[in-house]
């Protein structure tokens, strides 16, 4: 089993659990998401970051105690990646890491999207010279306007304009970009691959999850 | 489908198949495996690798012609991988680099196991700070002495040395260890990720495939 936190405050089963329910149907891998508590905005700067690492760890903690084989910190900043990894037994998976990966084991390349002012640190650091620019979609500031049609429309131009500055491949540096299905979307229209941050982190997360689970199981 | 280039010559169906039967088994995609020809001992020094190039190439382009969303160079050392790049229109994924950046995703200590005296540089320059070291299993000079029970049980040890070393992660930078199954042996003996290059290059050209398929087929 995968343990995913989601780093918002949300009572709302749904919208909690819309990430598992990627990686579950993408992969066939059974999941379990707890989210960090008192922080209904997530983490939006320096400040909110901090404050949640503390929370990000202590879920971890619970999900390696609750049998897990794999957490997944699912946010393309990979906050408390680095935390986690010092306090759990088993592979800790960040979002925006994952995403980069597999975007470098293509080698092209590649055109970040997102909804904040720069790209990840992580995502910009991992791709090095990979790395062609980052465009968030116009008028699009959080995950709530990516809902409208405008935003996914806004989408596909901030896409467009990347591959027209050389970009062959996308990456959605926001994990909100996956749960209203921007990557068909794009991958309809564009030709190019598309790097999901979810099914990215979920593809890794999987597979050790089902080598994991067979050793363990034994 | 999944073009796959061996780097060796075999008229033998079964052997030409084994990397994709392990690919289509555990990803459930299709594939199509094409060999160099005139090179029945593979890639082991410089030259034979630079005889090598024009004609994995060459391969390459049949593959893209024949339909494949993606190609995949199953050879640990990469070979070839930036040239293809520059000749096709689709992805191009390699086994050495995919084994390094499924390790990177879980960002632990990496203990690499080969056939050669030293790792593959691919391998080795993405791992980064987080290459431990490297163990050729005693006695074990090329894929026929691995098939051997004392093989495998070298394959164990070297494992088990590099554990103790420190690793956290053991990675399989030669192919010829997915198709004696070691993954499945150290798995059961070890409880620590194990990364089978086979496993790792399917795993980024079954995603790709999956999408480019989808979109292409519309």
């Amino acid at each position: 089993m995968i343990g995913i936190i989601r780093v918002f405050t949300t009572d709302d089963q749904e919208i909690l659990e819309q990430h598992g329910n990627v990686i579950t149907k993408t992969y066939e891998v059974p999941t379990v998401t707890k989210c960090i508590p008192d922080q209904p905005l997530g983490i939006f700067n320096d400040e909110t970051e901090e404050v949640a690492i503390p929370k990000i760890v202590k879920l971890g903690k619970e999900l390696e105690q609750q049998g897990c084989h794999v957490i997944v910190i699912s946010c393309a900043a990979d906050p408390a990646v680095a935390e986690i990894r010092k306090e759990v037994s088993i592979p800790v998976i960040g979002a925006g890491s994952s995403a980069a990966l597999a975007a470098l084991a293509i080698g092209e390349p590649v055109g970040v999207i997102g909804i904040t002012n720069e790209p990840p640190a992580v995502i910009e650091s991992l791709l090095g010279p990979l790395y062609t620019g980052y465009k968030r979609p116009e008028g699009v500031r959080n995950t709530t306007d990516l809902l409208s049609p405008d935003g996914r429309k806004k989408g596909l131009e901030a896409a467009k304009t990347l591959i027209n500055q050389g970009a062959k491949v996308i990456l959605f540096a926001c994990t909100g970009f996956s749960t209203i299905g921007l990557a068909n979307v794009l991958r309809e229209e564009l030709g190019v691959p598309i790097i999901d941050a979810v099914e990215a982190e979920g593809m890794f997360a999987a597979a050790l999850d089902k080598q994991l689970t067979a050793s363990n199981g034994k």
